[in-house]
């Protein structure tokens, strides 16, 4: 592509940059700013490099956060002794969602995937051991994507917390609420139908 | 949606003001942006940052431009006899990627359309007849969209230029290189037929 001008050359590359956004959805971005005050642009731009780098991980549960403990673990509402691990920050935010949850997270920072080269000295794992050894936790629910690597990593997890007295849970798996029966994997309708639930508490959701 | 973090909210809320990008797809460039080096982060917000606050607009053609007069109006090797009249910039990229054009362009900055308030006066229109009545231009391409709107300027232009001894062309409608004869509209099809070429022009492409 040719560009009348390297000051929209470099903000096409950058934006270009970003995952799911080529050439063209850049150019349309860096004309739209175009548009927009300079001001408000500036804005944009500082609220970028302020969020990047006054970001924090939380020492606790490693989810982002603006201090030292996120708010979920240092909110004197939220259940301490239920723990709900996770792969990352997304699904923190996906269970917060759902106004259902009331324990605290746990943040893995990923799954073990030994084709991409992640291994469990790659994840917070360490830190969950060591909170299941010193904070009283009751349960742990392992809320990881039903994949392979989700498996293994709930398989090592399980393995790693064995000699303490926490009882391990997954979410439910099965169909989704909405879901057609007939476009359901096997798999899954296997599962609905060996692992299914007294009515009463069909009735409760 | 719920954010833990007041820093990833407003970066959220900015990329989310842009064009075709909602709050999940804005969450998930945060999060990329998140992985990466604060310095790449802060050189993307500068990089915008200085592309709004130093862009000009080239004085002949309001083209976008990091000097006072484009590099295409000041490049020696042009024709500046041949104007080719755009809406936007995004035509003059459009048409310079082709890399088939040795003429300059004249940016109107949008089309005549009286529904979203548009008229001839917010258009670089002015500055145009003071080009062809100063400049000794010779020939004037309307490059315009092919829609009502499009028309009407392009109406209101050569009515404009009427009085001055320059030749007025549109660029060629037709069916596409790659197009289909039975998808065609009936009115490029008709038209097309109505403006047919000598067979010599068709082979020299």
């Amino acid at each position: 592509m040719i560009f009348s001008s390297a000051l929209i050359e470099n903000a096409v590359n950058e934006f270009a940059r970003l995952p799911g956004i080529g050439k063209k959805t850049a150019l349309r971005l860096v004309l739209h700013l175009l548009k927009q005050d300079p001001g408000q642009v500036k804005l944009f731009g500082e609220v970028i490099t302020r969020m990047r780098e006054q970001i924090k991980f939380c020492k606790v549960c490693h989810n982002v956060s603006d201090q030292e403990v996120c708010s979920i673990c240092s909110s004197p509402s939220r259940n301490k002794a239920l723990v709900c691990v996770v792969e990352n920050i997304r699904d923190v935010m996906a269970i917060e969602n759902t106004q259902q949850f009331n324990g605290v997270y746990h943040v893995l920072g990923g799954i073990i995937s030994p084709i991409d080269g992640v291994g469990p000295d790659q994840l917070n794992i360490y830190s969950l051991v060591e909170r299941v050894q010193q904070q009283g936790i009751e349960e742990i629910i392992m809320a990881l994507s039903p994949t392979i690597e989700g498996d293994t990593t709930i398989y090592y997890l399980s393995k790693k917390l064995k000699e303490f007295p926490v009882k391990i849970t997954t979410i439910a798996r099965g169909i989704a609420f909405g879901g057609e029966l007939e476009y359901a994997d096997e798999m899954t309708l296997a599962r609905s139908i060996s692992n299914r639930l007294p009515l009463e508490s069909y009735v409760q959701k």
